[in-house]
């Protein structure tokens, strides 16, 4: 049963765990991934090239200890890597639910780890963590269960999208729906899929991601080819080379109806919309947050943050708030920068010492 | 004869005129457009509401005076509004060149111009300006010509695009030549063109050229249909809306290909790259220069036109620079921003009396 009132038959959940749970199952951690994650999110199954997208922040001796934690993370509802979602079998009819797969919210999302963490008999997080779409969880968690979790990070986030934020996932869609192979979504099966649209919205949601400083560096107006320009429409210069391989790469991976569903979903996140209900709960909640951004993220800017504090501090719930430096806008919160990479460790391990874990 | 060396058969070149061209010819203004602009600049056809594109800066006691000046506006090589482009006819086969039309440079765009005023006679001119692509034209006709204008205006223009510039561009271009519609640029007379990749090209463009901060005015998270979410794919936000129409609207008035070379010479454009050179030419020039910034252009930001200046100045070139607070972004060149217009107006009419006119 999703909060639309929708219901949608048994989901299957994805997921993999990091550490071991302890005796009195006090030390799990959840991690919710971002937009186009999934579970695999840290160590590799065998081949060291394949370690998990955020392999920096979870194992062993990492700010996500899986020396000390029972890490848990999980494919998201609505996925396309092993969790129920548009391109699984719709019971009713046998087919994929394609666009039949009802809406759901990041409600729902957290709804589906909760019952994936009664399966392991877990009533409560030491803690939980994510980035982007993953913060939008652990703070949608927390309202809505205001006892489940002891410290919560919440990482590049936002308490709603602006209007430029959802600018750039509509033309994302457009991108895919527009696309002669889309089908309305019912592309399964028949030999064609939109990876023409999916593949141009990967390209433009990485610009997104970059900083301009960090994509000046990187690329600049290096040429992909020798030291003169060919004057051509084809590839020339590295950025132009970078984001196709990014675009294409993506089609290996992903389904496009994941990607109309994901940012749909953060489209219509609005986490204190409602601020007098979500005051009510967060009041009574024993969670501790860290809201962490990086300053040259302009996806999710620092303002977003900012709000997400002033909104938790006006109920006086505890939080320690961060703007780290980093020339990698969006993407930094995958990356080893350093100052990020401690205030985190530093703050899941004083959370977790003060609930004796 | 282009820069690159090709040729091209001959070019008809699509323009408007505005003001009396007065006894000595010394009061001309060239008025070069941007990406998407054509030759229809200032005033109307009869239908008021379809006022030239720059109709804030042009015209009887405006910044750029009709009443003044004799001001000439022209579609560019390679556009779609009457100028030879790659939709015309290529008189060596017979059909539209299509692909086949030769990449041009800034500099071939200013070699037309040069061409038009010769057929009014017009050697030198009072002033030249544009903004965007606009003012990269007017920055690279100083260079090559350093004699032809005594008053250049180059506004939120770049001496060459950052690897987000580019990358912007490429994904408008991928966009466009995936389109299955596409038929590599021979779609002419087809009775398809590659309208989705075109609308969602300018659906992408137009997010970068309003700033965050107007977007947010502008639309913030309004809904298009009264107060509720619908929970769905279609338009639902009024800044979906706003960006549909702009795409649809778009395909009415241009062609694919003319997307594709405009955003190309673009990218190559560097001005600066042979500073020696260039200093060569500027150092004996007697143009001023006026160069405008907005505060809120992400576009083309204030670093770009700062670096205009500085190279400018190290030649001992005389140059204003300018710049004005203004929320619209990049957009604003377009727009009745008051000191934006009192200083363009101040400039001109002050270079215009130093010379007589």
């Amino acid at each position: 049963m999703l909060e639309s009132g929708a219901t949608i038959g048994p989901v299957e959940v994805a997921y993999e765990t990091y550490g071991t749970l302890n005796a009195d199952k006090s030390n799990a951690i959840y991690v919710c991934h971002a937009l186009t994650g999934d579970a695999h999110a840290a160590g590799h199954h065998g081949d060291p090239e394949r370690r998990g997208w955020w392999d920096t922040m979870i194992g062993p001796g990492k700010p996500v200890d899986t020396d000390r934690f029972f890490v848990v993370c999980s494919n998201l509802l609505g996925g396309c890597q092993g969790t129920t979602g548009p391109g699984s079998e719709d019971p009713a009819t046998g087919r994929a639910y394609g666009l039949g797969f009802p809406l759901f919210t990041v409600r729902d999302l957290v709804s589906v780890h909760r019952g994936l963490l009664a399966h392991f008999g877990i009533g409560h997080l030491a803690g939980a963590i994510g980035g982007s779409l993953g913060g939008m969880q652990v703070l949608q968690w927390v309202i809505d269960y205001p006892d489940d979790i002891s410290a919560a990070v919440v990482v590049c986030a936002s308490s709603r999208l602006s209007a430029q934020n959802i600018a750039f996932s509509a033309v994302a869609r457009e991108a895919i729906m527009r696309d002669p192979d889309f089908q309305n979504g019912d592309y399964y099966g028949t030999g064609r899929s939109p990876d023409t649209g999916l593949t141009i919205a990967r390209m433009m949601a990485h610009i997104t991601y970059l900083s301009e400083a960090s994509m000046r560096e990187k690329f600049g107006r290096r040429l992909q080819h020798g030291e003169e320009p060919r004057f051509a429409f084809d590839v020339d210069f590295q950025v132009e080379s970078y984001l196709q391989h990014q675009g294409e790469a993506f089609l290996k991976r992903f389904d496009a109806n994941t990607y109309l569903y994901m940012t749909r979903v953060m489209d219509y996140f609005d986490a204190f919309a409602d601020p007098g209900a979500v005051g009510a709960m967060l009041e009574q909640s024993g969670t501790r947050f860290l809201v962490v951004s990086f300053d040259s993220d302009w996806r999710f800017d620092t303002e977003h943050s900012r709000e997400i504090v002033r909104h938790l501090q006006s109920w006086r719930v505890p939080v320690t708030f961060r703007e780290v430096e980093s020339p990698w806008g969006h993407d930094s919160f995958l990356l080893a920068v350093p100052e990020y990479l401690r205030t985190v460790e530093a703050f899941l391990g004083r959370a977790a010492s003060d609930i004796g874990v």
